[in-house]
């Protein structure tokens, strides 16, 4: 059962860092401004760029860290999947929470708005500008203040990588309770404030779980210090929750402690060929159950998933062609109990017949391979042209029944109708491909999709957010009393609306 | 190493619900009322009770739930550890959130104020009313709605009791994922409105990650439905966390959603003899790198912990006596792989000469035994007297720091200075026991003790809140600016002040 795969003559693949760079020369042309795009949003009652709020901004940082120039503007005011376009004029590289409280103190009292923005990986155009918005990029809060090897608790500013914070982690046998497709560019700050999930939530919980404290600048400057080193600290609201999830409308994180697991030293991973779904909420089920305090992802792509990256990619995958497939992760402290455990698991979902292929490996260049399989579909869908990208939650039974919908509904107007995601968090990325962007598919889609998610008890956000793209639709997740309680919120918190408008709340 | 103990001379202890019971036959005297024995807190502008609020109560929920008769409303006003006493003359117990909605709306609309009252059986006189409060008990509430055996998510209503729930689930192979002392009588929407902490945080985190929804009545009425029961939905703010951890002020906990993990099939317990601080720290250290994955509790207490209930409630240790001992507890799903880490992870730390002595146990009764040597602490240090206690979060190495001095600065004026608690999660319970109160003594303590928290950056309320007695207190661990966004927070959402006054926030 053991198929050592015979992966020896694909490449190693490069980092996800170079793999979210190099995508930019996939797609050459520049989206439409989203002002044309989506000419009914109207720009706020916001101040325009003045001379005199320039020499404000580089009095206080020095001209090397206020751009200005708009090819160096350019790259902040585009998204990562080129979806939406802004057209700032102006970029802040603030390197102290100091320098972020006195810019939004400015520009709260002179009425600018600002977009903050971290790795800008966002898949909702939630962190750039949608107008002329100051940018307050995190990219120089950089630094690592403190690991407590004992606790495991770590302290860091905003705009550390995902990556490099784990790398770090690393060498002290710790690592970060989160990872990401995107660990190579997006920043822990904008990870909080979009309460990133990713592979592993499954193992270590939310973000709401794992941080531990968030220093937080309010719209008005005031710096909110609730930056708690401690696991359990019940002094007051609970407010650094606030700042997790609200996507930079309600404050800007600078600061973040974490608490990081200890690092395993053992890992496995298996890549699973399966007839049908049923027989992935089968394994799912005894995964749990058998690998239990060992299982540190289990996640699911279909067929049209996988040929993403192998079509677009040239990726090969070991295994021959399955209608659905399964990664499915171990990690534990010691190497031959976790492979008993695992051993036992598919002997038994292969033997029961569940399981119809499969392939485990330990070795790194190989778990690495096996998971650019899975990882690297959001890059690789991005070669079919434009894309409705949907990330929906759902019972976990419903899980995978928007797609057989969405195929009978749009047939071949659609290019590649996609489904993958988090099984263990019940948590389904939709792609549907289309060569260029059409409005009458997206009519066919919208809102058909969300009704549906609606229908089913899902959320039409698992873990990209709302960002710009989504306020018209959180009405199908959330009741009236609750967007209106998050309309004080924000009323309460930033009442110029000068944090990152536009976005999150759908307006009146 | 393995010392089988030779416990079966000791009787089972009952449940901690009798024990919970039992301890009110201890201290047979009712306490002071609150408003005497802190005079200076003044009664706020509230309505006070007439007949006309009383025709609408049981109006709206009969006779039999409107509960006026002094001798039954008697328990509802004393707290658990008879600290403080209201004179509350109404208890009311609504079996619906519209009856908890209808009860606020008019409350509010009456300026009378409420105490939301779940089991009772906190330790800061949060849920006890300070003067005549109308209480809101929501023992009625008490319905089990749903379990999802695959995804581990449970509804239930606020008013079941913690260990009940445990109980249910157990039948499904799933479990709570917290665990404390009272389970027997604290009801869930207790432990989500005060952000329970307890014995197995260390392994299954806070209830900021294991909440998956909540549903809960604001001040005027409104029913905020947040009860999600998927684990990723970031479509808006994240409201639910509003309601964790503010102990009732900022609206009612009707209903919880949350995830539970699959019940360990193999339990082991270890209780362990050291003979310094730094032997804890070090063996910690070592238990969360060997046991790792398996890890689900670590606890400590002193050697005057421990004779609390040797000597009170005539418990017997299997071990000689030592300054320190541990409670090391691991759980998993394979019997052979846990007994095998454990074995190794014991044999090496009493190898190294780190712990002195230790007995392992994998046979129900016997762990219940040792458990109560840990869990019945609370219990056994109401017959010393009054006590003082504090509930404090400390840094890892700091975490004894307090207890030698506390000693030294008072002498023979305390007739016991213990120190307890959760380890692994950086939570110590220091407790200060006199025959009787003495003003004089809590001058010496207070603030002194909350001093000493600060400045080593600590919590001075880990898990247990801030109820009536600590709000003076909460500046030791918040900054201003945290503090007066609390109150901006609490005037948008109760701009009467209705729900569970005096508690929490510091007056003006």
């Amino acid at each position: 059962m053991r198929r050592l795969i015979g992966m020896a003559s694909l490449k190693r693949a490069t980092t996800l860092l170079s793999n979210f760079r190099r995508q930019s020369t996939i797609t050459k042309s520049l989206p439409q401004l989203t002002k044309d795009r989506y000419p009914h949003i109207k720009r706020g009652d916001y101040a325009t760029l003045s001379q005199k709020h320039l020499d404000y901004f580089v009095g206080l940082l020095g001209r090397n860290r206020v751009l200005t120039d708009p090819s160096d503007c350019e790259m902040y005011n585009v998204d990562f999947i080129k979806a939406v376009r802004g057209y700032s004029q102006c970029v802040l590289k603030p390197q102290t929470t100091e320098e972020v409280s006195n810019i939004l103190s400015f520009c709260n009292q002179h009425r600018l708005a600002v977009c903050p923005q971290g790795g800008n990986t966002g898949l909702v155009g939630g962190s750039v500008p949608v107008f002329d918005e100051v940018v307050l990029s995190t990219s120089l809060l950089n630094k690592i203040i403190s690991i407590d090897d004992i606790s495991g608790v770590m302290v860091c500013e905003a705009g550390c990588v995902l990556e490099r914070l784990d790398e770090t982690l690393g060498e002290r046998g710790l690592m970060m309770p989160l990872d990401l497709g995107a660990k190579g560019s997006c920043n822990i700050g904008g990870n909080v404030s979009t309460n990133a999930g990713g592979l592993r939530l499954l193992r270590y919980g939310n973000l709401h779980g794992s941080v531990l404290g968030v220093e937080a600048v309010k719209a008005n400057g005031d710096v909110i210090d609730c930056l708690s080193t401690l696991k359990k600290d019940n002094t007051g609201y609970h407010l650094m929750h606030l700042f997790i999830g609200s996507e930079g409308t309600l404050g800007i994180v600078t600061k973040v402690a974490i608490h990081c697991p200890s690092r395993p030293t053992s890992l496995n991973l298996a890549l699973l060929g399966l007839h049908s779904f049923e027989d992935i909420l089968r394994t799912y089920s005894r995964a749990k159950k058998e690998l239990s305090e060992i299982l540190s992802s289990c996640e699911m792509m279909d067929a049209s998933s996988l040929d993403v990256v192998t079509s677009h990619l040239k990726l090969k995958s070991p295994l021959g062609e399955f209608p659905f497939y399964m990664v499915i992760e171990t990690s534990g402290s010691n190497e031959k109990h976790d492979e008993e455990k695992l051993n036992a698991f598919l002997e038994s979902v292969m033997g029961d017949g569940i399981v119809a292929d499969g392939t485990v490996t330990n070795e790194p260049s190989k778990i690495r391979l096996i998971w650019d399989l899975r990882e690297r579909i959001t890059e690789g869908l991005l070669h079919d042209g434009y894309l409705f990208k949907y990330d929906i939650s759902l019972p976990i039974k419903d899980f995978y029944s928007l797609i057989p919908k969405m195929r009978e509904r749009l047939g071949s107007d659609a290019s590649r109708i996609a489904g993958y995601g988090h099984i263990g968090d019940g948590n389904i990325h939709l792609n549907i491909s289309v060569p260029e962007f059409r409005p009458d598919v997206l009519k066919k889609v919208e809102p058909y999709v969300y009704e549906l998610t609606s229908k089913l008890k899902g959320s039409v956000s698992a873990e990209h957010g709302v960002g710009f793209r989504k306020p018209p639709y959180i009405h199908y997740s959330k009741s009236d009393n609750a967007i209106g309680l998050m309309k004080e919120l924000k009323n309460m918190m930033d009442p110029n609306g000068i944090l990152n408008p536009y976005k999150v709340l759908p307006s009146q």
